[in-house]
């Protein structure tokens, strides 16, 4: 690869923003996923003088994130970014404010390693394609969740509905996005970690179940291209993961009636867990059901937080 | 349902084509088909005084297939239908020309079935629309293989490409067929029953593997509403049903390289097979898979029919 040329712009300082995401969209377990507007990560990237990447300040994260450039998600990809591009001359310091709760389910380490990938691209004229540097993300996926996955990051970085048709070779689709369609999350404050999730989930299926799982999934992504919200709605169910993911998620059957009978188009699990989601027709219906989701966790004594958003249809923005 | 007040069209008599299919299309097993111009099966269907369906002629056969009106998949399927509607009063007697050889996996019965479904309903003044055929087309489906699937009935009666999003309720969404796709399709005449076939299956199967596969289904969806041969090219693979089904097809490896080397964009097996297809970009490179490919199983004194076609829009059609 030839060393780049241009100049770093501007005032040699970037802040951006990017988004949270839902994974798996319920039937498209580690193939789908979409990006939403709120909420996400900021990264404040500044130009150093001394060659190498460093983490200065990590704000909302209570401590629970690392300092260490070589650990966390964010400095370990843009390192990486730098080697594949040869200019580990560069250095950069990092700030990464968490503005979304760590271990949700909506993608939180996506959020904040797209952020500091896409910094660093448009502090280089944007040297990569946003499809390129989605394997970058992934090895910060890899470093977070210790499996290299792309249903977050695809989406934070490109925006919209992603398909990843094939992770060997890499194969992603962008899908269209529904006029109209809003999504409901919240994420009940309770513990799943990425890694127990998984490994909850059984290794073998039957050829039976798997057989409606892709025909729901070959309906769902016909329904974003038809602009259908039904087809969407009836397309979207998971017989294979859901039912052993859901345990570890407090009341989920009863929030998934309460969604259903307030209008949802659909409802489900957040990538891992614990944080659900609905797709709603119009902004007042995402916002009433998080309002009476989260009441009724309250019920429970579960604190939650709670997102009203449209799809997102641009990734990650500079806001500074 | 109302009875019909519509008296029967015309002189009372219609010949009808209904075409060739092939099922699955490579990933999408049991929830994807289209349907081909060549070949097919006609039905003429006379007005009888006399309540009831009779068969009083089969061309085409070999004398494999039922004269016996409850035990052939046409007339048991007719039969159906006009319960259905109660108009058990309608007598109607079949011919059916078989065009297409049996047992190919280019979905025969299915054609048949089709052939006489369409017939009646023209003659009916079209009393129900094309989609409301297809259970009927299921029943007769049921009694040819023992399994009422739909991924042959669908194209058939549709045109084009189908998607059985879900058989509980019946979900069939039609999608769109791409410029230019022309399919190559080789017959080799060896007995590979449909039951056979599925039942050689594994009922279990590796998640990871299904997640490939469902990851190819929705690339291939997608490729179909994009416009994107490429696309569809590379969703065309099969880790789940394939393996085990290519056993009993002579030589399929190799005619799946010969295929590629020709410049076939995808290669698989129709149904449960034996027979074999290629999507292609042009006619004259569909023309020259199945002539090389028809060598070759001469060569190792297999008998094969070979077919060219572009993808069928049009579903059954009136002929006289």
């Amino acid at each position: 690869m030839d060393i780049i040329k241009s100049p770093i712009k501007g005032a040699g300082s970037i802040k951006v923003f990017a988004p949270a995401t839902v994974a798996n969209v319920v039937c498209g377990f580690d193939v789908l996923g979409f990006a939403v507007n709120a909420p996400g990560d900021e990264v404040v990237m500044r130009i150093t003088g001394k060659p190498g990447v460093t983490i200065s300040k990590i704000t909302g994260d209570n401590g629970k994130l690392p300092l260490s450039a070589d650990k966390n998600t964010v400095s370990a990809s843009v390192q990486h970014y730098l080697k594949h591009i040869n200019r580990t001359d560069i250095g950069v310091d990092i700030e990464l404010h968490k503005k979304m709760p760590i271990g949700s389910g909506l993608g939180s380490s996506s959020a904040s390693t797209v952020a500091g990938l896409f910094a660093i691209n448009s502090l280089l004229d944007n040297y990569l394609t946003p499809m390129e540097l989605v394997p970058f993300a992934m090895k910060g996926e890899e470093l977070a969740c210790g499996y290299g996955h792309a249903d977050n990051v695809a989406p934070a970085i490109l925006g919209g509905f992603v398909l990843i048709r094939s992770y060997e070779p890499l194969d992603i689709i962008k899908l269209p996005v529904p006029e109209g369609l809003y999504c409901a999350i919240v994420f009940p404050d309770v513990d799943v970690p990425t890694r127990d999730a998984r490994q909850m989930i059984r290794s073998k299926v039957l050829l039976k179940d798997a057989v409606v799982q892709w025909g729901n999934v070959a309906g769902l992504v016909s329904g974003l291209f038809m602009n259908d919200i039904d087809l969407i709605g009836r397309s979207m169910k998971d017989v294979l993961v859901e039912p052993t993911r859901s345990i570890l998620i407090p009341d989920f059957y009863k929030m998934r009636e309460m969604a259903m009978e307030m209008g949802a188009v659909s409802f489900g699990i957040s990538g891992s867990g614990p944080s659900v989601f609905a797709f709603t027709r119009d902004e007042q219906t995402a916002a009433t059901i998080t309002q009476k989701i989260q009441q009724h966790l309250t019920g429970l004594n579960i604190a939650s937080y709670t997102y009203v958003s449209a799809v997102n249809q641009q990734g990650p923005k500079i806001i500074g």
